[in-house]
């Protein structure tokens, strides 16, 4: 087989799980160059489809390249010290006096170079590919001014191209109020609006635009006007809303079109309509419910009655989720949120897509990308019932055999 | 250097977590064949120390290798269509007339041969080492007649000599009633006395003898006589104890010497008496915590308070625990428990090797085991920090590098 013909790759056997079912019956899956060419029940399978085919083995389990749409990959410095302290009886004022806390993590990442911080932010994005991830949002957040953002977000773009994955970036100016604007948080969303948009819209370098919306973070309105910004500039949005209380930040952001609302374990009903109205994708994060010991579950039962797409992301982070782990969050969904074991990797596949405004990605079927996970296991469940690395046995991204055991 | 002398290697500037301890200055560690060699603060380093040593790196954290005291890594069949059966909503009852539950892998476990259980153990375990494991308790129980036990037991002496990994093998025949003794628990435990306990001992197959003593399982005075009968075979006993009520196994175990209560969720202050005056280690399993969804918290504070060693495992089982990652462990212990990161790492190496009546191992230091880690991290708390597959820089088993990346 010369370089010059696109590859063909052929598995036979497949369990299949194609991003939002599991397919009832064994089959055959070809793939041509970058793209899935069929998928053939083993009962109709012939074997002249073998033709001119890289074996790709047979039986296991089929997935898309898993989708996680939520992470805040890069930063500086290492809250593990403030972990340990935490647990070692220091007070939260003792840790804040110490410099501790999300401002730690913007200090380092304000100190670190764009070199250092992707040195930093390799090995974890290193850790998501092994574990199935083929595309991950990355978001902006702890630089907090124009110039440390798009810092962030540029690095966010270099690991794309340093890595087998497909980055997606988002612009989280309004993630914290940064220590200059203490006291200003207006004046603080001003620049995030008249500033930081424009210029990560006009350098090409975010793919949406992201707030925090909370009590300790900004209000429904400040984000409203980060919205109108980002829409000025012709950017998707999204909001971290409703995590630690009900403000009403999800009607809002979904008003404004929002692709996602992500937590929301304390979404109520009128905030559910008003999802299912705009068709935004609700993003459970687990990892941080887990973290931060909360008790408040996200109205999962409410918003599978509604019909909202789910997505599960790891919203990896150094503070409320230092979890690189994606498959690890399929067990949290499904353990902490009771998703079934479907619900949560349709999360993390078809409606992780759907969350970065990529609909109708992180399937397989006829003509969709060759971005494929191969796994060792017996049943899609597997993947959520099980935390067990290693038991990505083949990944593809771009048709490209990435990994293979 | 010829392969005729034992290899002397040299790591150096390393954060050294000595199995009880963070060490507080910077080391050079030496080891030479299968021991340490020495361990020498880096501001007393001299490079004439070097001589004849391979150079293995510098910076990052050293533990000892992670022991795992608490497993059943050894079983048939899988339990993953259940764990989605009663996510979509299946009552316990039906997965029960389905078969489900402990005793599907009862069955499933008796239909396999040794090599089939043996092939399915084997990734299981491969999991454990890529994640820092170097030695790991391994029960029977999911066989519940003499052959079958045996055969587990033989499996998991066939692990250690298949894998770079110290196998340490527990008869647990009083894990639950088989079928073939529904009504009849008394003529069972007779069974295991009389029979199973005896074999295992003289095929030199079982290291201890373990029970289940709760409601659900064995009593109080079926689970002593059970030890009765180890004792009288010379095997030291151990306990899975409190899980789920207050029973009072723990003290009748630990008054007979018992190496570890495990679970201990409902010990009560006198249990904890007990222990403290027996000097048994405290096996405290997350795992099942999280899976099981438990809310009943094992009192770390008081067993802090009463000196009792706390040991960390995974319980790496089908039903209840099906989480091969030692480390998630250390993350589970500090989040859900709140114990210190140290405290995790301790339970998962020096106080993990006393549960396995391996007292002074675990431990870095001079004439100690090279059982080591390396990991790519700059503070052992990291470990129990962050879930992230990957970090493991270097792994030795006796002295041989098993792992480098
Ligand atoms: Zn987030
Ligand atoms: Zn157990």
């Amino acid at each position: 087989m010369s370089n010059t013909t696109p590859t063909r790759r052929l598995w036979r056997e497949m369990k299949v799980f194609d991003g939002l079912h599991t397919l009832p019956e064994p089959m055959a899956v070809i793939t041509d160059g970058a793209r899935v060419a069929s998928l053939v029940p083993m009962r109709e399978f012939d074997e002249g489809l073998a033709e001119g085919c890289h074996d790709m083995g047979r039986g296991g389990v089929m997935t898309p390249g898993l989708v996680d749409c939520h992470t805040h990959l890069v930063f500086g410095g290492s809250r593990a010290d403030e972990f340990e302290a935490r647990l070692e009886g220091v007070s939260y004022e003792e840790i804040a006096r110490r410099g501790g806390g999300i401002l730690s993590t913007v200090t380092a990442t304000r100190e670190a170079s764009e070199d250092e911080l992707l040195e930093l932010a390799r090995p974890r994005l290193e850790a998501l590919i092994a574990d199935g991830v083929t595309t991950v949002e990355i978001k902006s957040g702890y630089g907090l001014t124009v110039e440390d953002e798009l810092k962030m977000l540029r690095v966010a773009r270099r690991l794309g191209e340093a890595l087998p994955a497909r980055v997606v970036t988002t612009l989280l100016g309004a993630h914290a109020l940064p220590p200059e604007f203490k006291d200003d948080s207006d004046g603080y969303i001003d620049l995030v609006c008249q500033e930081m948009v424009p210029a990560a819209a006009s350098e090409g370098l975010a793919d949406a635009v992201d707030v925090f919306c909370e009590k300790i973070a900004f209000s429904v309105a400040q984000c409203e006007r980060v919205f109108e910004a980002a829409e000025a500039h012709g950017l998707p949005i999204k909001a971290h809303a409703e995590q630690l209380s009900n403000l009403g930040g999800t009607a809002m952001a979904v008003r404004h079109g929002a692709l996602s609302a992500d937590h929301i374990e304390y979404l109520d009903e009128a905030g559910i309509a008003a999802m299912r109205k705009a068709g935004s994708v609700a993003v459970i994060l687990p990892g941080a419910f887990h973290t931060l010991r909360e008790t408040q579950q996200p109205p999962i039962a409410a918003l599978r009655e509604a019909g909202v797409p789910l997505a599960v992301a790891t919203d990896a982070n150094p503070g409320s989720s230092p979890l690189f782990m994606p498959t690890l969050m399929l067990n949290l969904a499904c353990t902490l949120f009771r998703l079934t074991p479907q619900e949560a990797l349709a999360g993390m596949t078809a409606h992780g897509a759907t969350a970065l405004g990529l609909k109708g990605e992180g399937r397989i079927r006829e003509g969709a990308a060759a971005d494929l996970c191969v796994w060792n296991i017996d049943t899609p469940a597997a993947l959520a019932y099980a935390v067990q690395p290693g038991r990505l046995r083949q990944r593809l991204f771009q048709g490209e055999l990435t990994h293979a055991v």
